[in-house]
C-alpha cells in the first residue's frame, strides 16, 4: 500500500494521475496527496469528494518555500497518523511559456527556471524527511526530450527555449540528487511523458500525439517498474504501438540521450 | 584585426584571456573590451594602461540588466567609431558557491542561475547587434564538464551541485541560440576550460590541473580553430602532453558527453 504525492494536480497529466492512482485497489494505492497551486478544479474536487478521504487535496504553490512547507507539515500530519510515510513523489507542476521573436528576446527565462527547477528543488527537499520514513524512497520529474541537448534540433521548431533551458536544468537537478541519496536506497528518475493532449500540450495548435490518459497510464506503468538500479536515468514513456514512432517523440520506453 | 569582449576580466581565467589577446600582433587582435563588475583588479588597470587604449575596460555587471545595456552602449560607441563590429563574445564571468551539507541544503541555486545563465542570455542577447556587424560572429561561453550529465558521478565528490545544474542549462543555453543564430553565420560553442589554478579552481583545497595560463592558451587556441561548422558544440580545451589525462579533467580537444 503505497502512498503518493503528485504536484499540478489540477488538470493535465497532474489530474490524471492522480485519477488512475485513486482507481487501483486500495492493497495497491494508499493515500494520495493532491497538490494544486489555487483553488482545486472541479475535477480534482470531485475525485476527492468520491474517494472516502483516499484523495488527498493539499495546498501548495511549489514556487513559495512557505507554501513548501507548509503542505509538507499538513501531509507529515497525516502520514504520522497514518504511521507511514511518503512512498513516492511525483514532480509534476511546471510551465511552459512561448517566446515567439526568437532567443534573444526571451525574458522569461528566471521566472520559467524557478517553476521548473528550483522549485522542483524545494518540494524535494521539503519531502525528503516523509520519503526516507516511506518504504519506496521514489522521486519522479517530469521532464521532456525538449530537455536534451542532443536532441535540440529536432526541436527546433517549437518555440520554448526558457522551457528546454529549464528542462535540460531539471535533468541535472535529478541526476545531482540522484548522486547524493543513492546510499540511502533512492531512486530518482526524469521522465518524458511524451507529446499528450492537455493545455499544455496543445499550446501549439497541433494536435498532440496521444490522450492524457495514456500518457499517464505509461508514467504510472514507469513509477512502479523502475528502481533503485535505474536511479538517476532519463526515461522515455513506453507505449504499447507508439515504440517505433517516427515523430518528434519517442514513446519506446529507452534512455533518450542527455 | 578582430574585436573581442571577454566578461569578468579582473582575475583568473578572463584576466589572463585579455592578458594573452592583447600580446598579440594589432594585425591579428584589435581592440579588447574587458569587462569587470566593480572596480578592476590592479593588474587589469596595469594592462589597460600599457596598452595604449587597445584593451578598453568596461564597468559590466553581468546579473544587472541596466548595467548590460549601458556597456553594450558604451562598447557600441567605441565600435562605431572604429568602424567595426565586435567579432568575439567570451563570456567567462561566473560564480561557483559551494553546498557542503548535501544538495537537499542547497540554497543558492536562484542566484547561481541568474549569475552563470540567466546573465550569460543578457550579455549575448545585448552584444548580438554588435556582433552582427562582425566579421566572426564568435561567442564562446565558459563551462565546465561539471555541467555534463553523463560524467556526473565522477564530480560526484565536488559539492557545487547549484553550479552542476546551471552550467548544464548554461550548455542548453547555448544550444539554443546556437539553434536560433545558424543561419545567420554565428559560431555558438561552450567550452570547458578544465580544472585551472585560479580562486574557483584552488576552492577545493588540492591543487588544480593546470596554471591559468595554459587554459587561456587552450581556450584562445579553440576560439581561433572551431568556426561555424562547430556550431552548437561542447568542447575540453586541448592541452599538448595532458591528452590522456586520467584525473577529473580531460584535455584531449574533443565533446566530452552531455
Amino acid at each position: 500500500m503505497a502512498t503518493y504525492l503528485i504536484t499540478g494536480s489540477s488538470r493535465g497529466l497532474g489530474l490524471e494521475l492522480v485519477t488512475q492512482l485513486a482507481a487501483l485497489p486500495s492493497a495497491q494505492v494508499g493515500r494520495i496527496f493532491a497538490t494544486t497551486r489555487s483553488e482545486p478544479s472541479a475535477a480534482l474536487t470531485n475525485l476527492v469528494d468520491g474517494s472516502s478521504g483516499r484523495v488527498v487535496r493539499v495546498e501548495l504553490d511549489t514556487c513559495d518555500k512557505t507554501s513548501v512547507t507548509n503542505a509538507s507539515t499538513e501531509v507529515a500530519k497525516i502520514l504520522h497518523a497514518d504511521d507511514t510515510g511518503l512512498d513516492v513523489l511525483i514532480n509534476n507542476a511546471g510551465t511552459m511559456p512561448v517566446t515567439p521573436d526568437g532567443i534573444e528576446t526571451m525574458d522569461n527565462l528566471t521566472e520559467t527556471f524557478q517553476a521548473n527547477v528550483t522549485a522542483t528543488h524545494h518540494v524535494i527537499a521539503a519531502f525528503l524527511p516523509l520519503l526516507r520514513k516511506g518504504s519506496q524512497q521514489k522521486v519522479f520529474n517530469i521532464s521532456t526530450t525538449l530537455g536534451s541537448m542532443t536532441m535540440a534540433p529536432r526541436y527546433s521548431i517549437m518555440p520554448v527555449p526558457a522551457y528546454k533551458v529549464s528542462k535540460a536544468a531539471l535533468n541535472m537537478l535529478t541526476v545531482q540528487y540522484a548522486l547524493s541519496l543513492e546510499k540511502e536506497g533512492f531512486t530518482f528518475i526524469t521522465i518524458s511523458p511524451g507529446w499528450l493532449r492537455t493545455d499544455m500540450g496543445n499550446m501549439f495548435g497541433i494536435e498532440a500525439d496521444l490522450p492524457v490518459a495514456a500518457g499517464a497510464s505509461a508514467v504510472l506503468e514507469a513509477v512502479h517498474k523502475y528502481g533503485k538500479e535505474d536511479n538517476g536515468k532519463y526515461y522515455n514513456i513506453r507505449v504499447a504501438g507508439w515504440e517505433k514512432n517516427e515523430g518528434l517523440n519517442q514513446y519506446d520506453g529507452l534512455s533518450p540521450p542527455w
